[in-house]
């Protein structure tokens, strides 16, 4: 793996300021929270710090460079939702430009934004961390800060609930993992 | 098959008075819809009358119905949501009781309240006139009586984003057929 600073340095130059600024600031939620649910507190802030590194890039040649450079396939439901990819693609991206070959890492940056079912808890930080980074301003956003340090998975249930009102307001496709990732949590809360 | 006033008064004894009349209206509903639509109109009107024919089994009883007496499986989501098993265990029901065996009306039957990807007319005017029928009294019903004549898979796609802004509000799963028939509608609706 690169020295942190050396991945910085790399993050500053293909991603616009605020995006880098994002970066940072889900980084160090994901300590926080690491530090909170007895998670790896480095690798939180490293999967936090390189999470969108695909972010950037042209969603209309997402789909070919995993398929061509990774080898990875693209499913249907993801191909209609090319922003999507910047996940799949930034894990691939991940270990190609900063050496990071830990699988919960790459995993945690994989799904950020899609979710899915049966999520590690370095998961669940890495997608709740993106929605409440300092830096995020939105309705709601202290109530899902408080809600993230007091149970995580209803942080992810109420996350996910925001997101597909959202589609549904756009009429946008939601995509399975989605689904899969929330119906999980609420069978498991079912199970408390 | 049976009759059609066979089948009435046999459904007469198995449901409530207030079911009955809901059957009446979707049969009814549906006949019409079928007419707009191309469709046939006996299979519609049988489909509407008998697609509740399960929905007073109880609950708890279904999965085991389901699985001992038609050998049919039952997927886990399905069984975290065992009213919606009166769809299925009314498909084998019709055939059973009703002597139906037209593949279309019983999976018509099978999915009218989940929806399902990639859905037949019939299938998608059982799901619709279940909504619409007459005895049916919510706001914005008025509204979605219009787009089911104006445009089918529109009022589907209104229909379950309203059914997933309820799951949401009780906290429930939401079934992936039912996101499933949303995503494949909006899909065809993006390449007309």
């Amino acid at each position: 793996m690169l020295e942190i600073d050396g991945i910085k340095s790399e993050l500053k130059k293909i991603l616009s300021e605020r995006r880098y600024v994002h970066s940072l600031g889900v980084a160090e939620e994901a300590e926080k929270l690491a530090r909170r649910y007895g998670a790896d507190q480095s690798k939180a802030y490293l999967a936090g710090l390189v999470h969108d590194c695909a972010k950037e890039f042209p969603p209309e040649e997402m789909e070919g460079i995993l398929k061509t450079e990774y080898g990875v396939p693209v499913d249907s439901m993801s191909r209609l939702m090319p922003k999507i990819l910047h996940g799949p693609l930034g894990a691939c991206e991940a270990q190609r430009k900063f050496e990071i070959y830990d699988p919960e890492i790459l995993d945690a940056i994989k799904y950020h934004t899609t979710g899915k079912g049966n999520m590690s808890t370095l998961a669940k930080i890495i997608y709740i961390a993106d929605y409440i980074e300092p830096n995020r301003d939105f309705e709601g956003v202290e109530k899902l800060r408080r809600l993230a340090y007091e149970n995580i998975d209803e942080a992810i249930i109420a996350g996910i609930d925001e997101t597909i009102l959202d589609l549904i307001k756009r009429g946008l496709i939601i995509h399975p993992d989605t689904v899969h990732a929330r119906n999980d949590l609420i069978i498991k809360r079912s199970q408390r």
